[in-house]
């Protein structure tokens, strides 16, 4: 993996910018409100307010699937470089702050004009789960022409996330970046994302993790939904062939990891509370490909992930509040 | 504290309106950067900027000390009501949510020009002390125009925070409010809100003490820095005879409370960890000032107090997590 020479950074990610705004929820609230429970849902700016209007008193946190994969990654030492669409406002501002603070290079301008920076409500109910409604503002804006040459040719791993598929621009700066990547002889990886958005996608889906993808992360309810199967083992069965790694992750069962003929299942770590877990996989993503660009065995790799997850899901917010890189040392030696 | 008639509301609060943006930061940083630790002091536009982009990954929290005064009072059931100015922007609407997530009423309207809507930088140590470095923006903007008579009358308590010293304007504003809650036979309460505010106009505060307020809010320091005094002792004996009920709190040796000849010392209540100490005294006047207009005895309503700080410091940010109505049933009965 890290046999490419001039390698600028560990992971060029692309996703959507996106401020969170998170707020206790009871189950009651998301059954009145239609609210698909664990789940990403779109809205447009009308339901947003709408929405905004009846959450009780929240927090802003940047978020973003990416962003906090790459902010993980930062966290353990690793080099990340983040593309994505802010606009020009309070809330850009903040989103921008908050990645360049953790070490993650962030050079795409924001729009000057247009829909605000995106932001995701998110109800966190007393289960600890979360609940996101997406209204994706700037994020419309992405497209081919942020998409830089040099700086994917840069990168040892593009990594995208699902999501992208969402904004009708994004798409092209996404498979942009991967023939980009590949044609640099670098590796391009993907997150599934959510469910839902591989139901959006599904066809699409499929035909990118056969043909562009090398690293594939997933859930196992995203890789249900992508292949329409029902058991873990069909599922495992079904992306075995499909890519050169594919991490799967199972919540408290931990993680599946399969890479040809080489198959780890890896236990979850075990931590204190968990308190939210809003951005587990993005965590489990970063501490993986820390360890893939630093040429760790596929093991320890996911080993890393789940340290990730399990600091991330301690606390409120989806991203680390502990140096992981201190952790990985006192935990994984 | 009830018999006067009409009462819309428990407490019209008056404060600057503030967002919190929130990080961890060592103590060395505070050095490096001159912040005089435990302290809030402002500063202009540049220099927030300045200070930003030093600063850590954030989280943006809704505070402002009357602000977060009037939270934990609606926390217990009481009927709050907001005076206080945002600008019309991203944060301005964040404060506005949050505050009236939590069931207060907020109608001052945002300026539509002028500086942004204020910005509080929190520098949280791991000794869960908090320094702040305050932008006032928009707060500036706090004028005698913005006070209602009709308002300030309908209100058993007027509640006014000493940081409104600061915004040139907002002292104006602050007196009238205190004139027209008199003239209408309700109290005036005061937070001396911190010993460096106390030492930028400590000739005035003494006098508002003697001749304006009636119910004092005050910790040790900002008294011993309002007084000029070393001790303790010497403290109590001039607040003794300066106003109808002092409330002084004194961190984990608990609180004060003295009205004339009563005399109530009472311990500071025990809670889990001590997380983030910022809002302890905020939530202590909102706890302190529900038990006043619900007529409870003087120390219920320092045991009031005492509950509302040790939920707030329990956790990060100022306001309540948990229903406090509930936690006093549970815990004070």
């Amino acid at each position: 993996m890290t046999k490419a020479s001039n390698s600028e950074w560990d992971v060029a990610g692309i996703g959507n910018a996106i401020v969170d705004v998170l707020a206790h929820a009871e189950d009651r609230f998301l059954a009145q409100n239609g609210l698909a429970k664990g789940t990403m849902t779109l809205i447009d700016a009308a339901r947003a307010a709408e929405l905004y209007e009846t959450m009780g008193p929240a927090i802003e946190v940047s978020g973003g699937s990416t962003a906090n994969t790459l902010a993980a990654l930062a966290s353990f030492g690793g080099k990340g470089a983040f593309i994505g669409k802010v606009r020009n406002d309070q809330l850009g501002g903040i989103f921008r702050h908050d990645i360049e603070a953790v070490g993650v290079t962030f050079r795409t301008p924001p729009a000057t004009e247009g829909p605000p920076t995106a932001r995701c409500l998110i109800f966190v109910t007393p289960d600890a789960q979360r609940t996101m409604q997406t209204y994706l503002g700037a994020c419309a804006d992405l497209g081919p022409a942020d998409i830089d040459e040099a700086f994917i040719a840069a990168a040892k791993i593009t990594y995208l996330e699902g999501y992208l598929w969402d904004p009708p621009q994004a798409k092209e700066a996404f498979l942009k970046a991967a023939r980009l990547a590949h044609a640099a002889g670098r590796k391009v990886a993907l997150s599934l994302s959510d469910p839902f958005c591989v139901e959006r996608h599904r066809d699409e889906f499929r035909e990118l993790v056969q043909h562009h993808v090398d690293i594939l992360f997933a859930n196992e309810h995203e890789v249900m939904s992508l292949y329409e199967t029902k058991s873990f083992d069909e599922i495992f069965q079904h992306v075995r062939g499909s890519c050169e790694i594919a991490a799967l992750t199972r919540s408290e069962k931990g993680s599946v990891v399969v890479s040809g003929e080489e198959v780890h299942i890896i236990d979850a770590m075990p931590f204190a509370a968990v308190v939210d877990t809003t951005g587990a996989g993005d965590a489990y993503a970063g501490g993986f490909l820390y360890g893939l660009t630093r040429d760790y065995d596929l093991a320890q790799c996911a080993r890393m992930g789940s340290l990730a997850a399990a600091e991330v899901i301690s606390h409120y917010g989806a991203r680390p509040e502990m140096p992981l890189a201190q952790l990985a040392a006192e935990r994984l030696s």
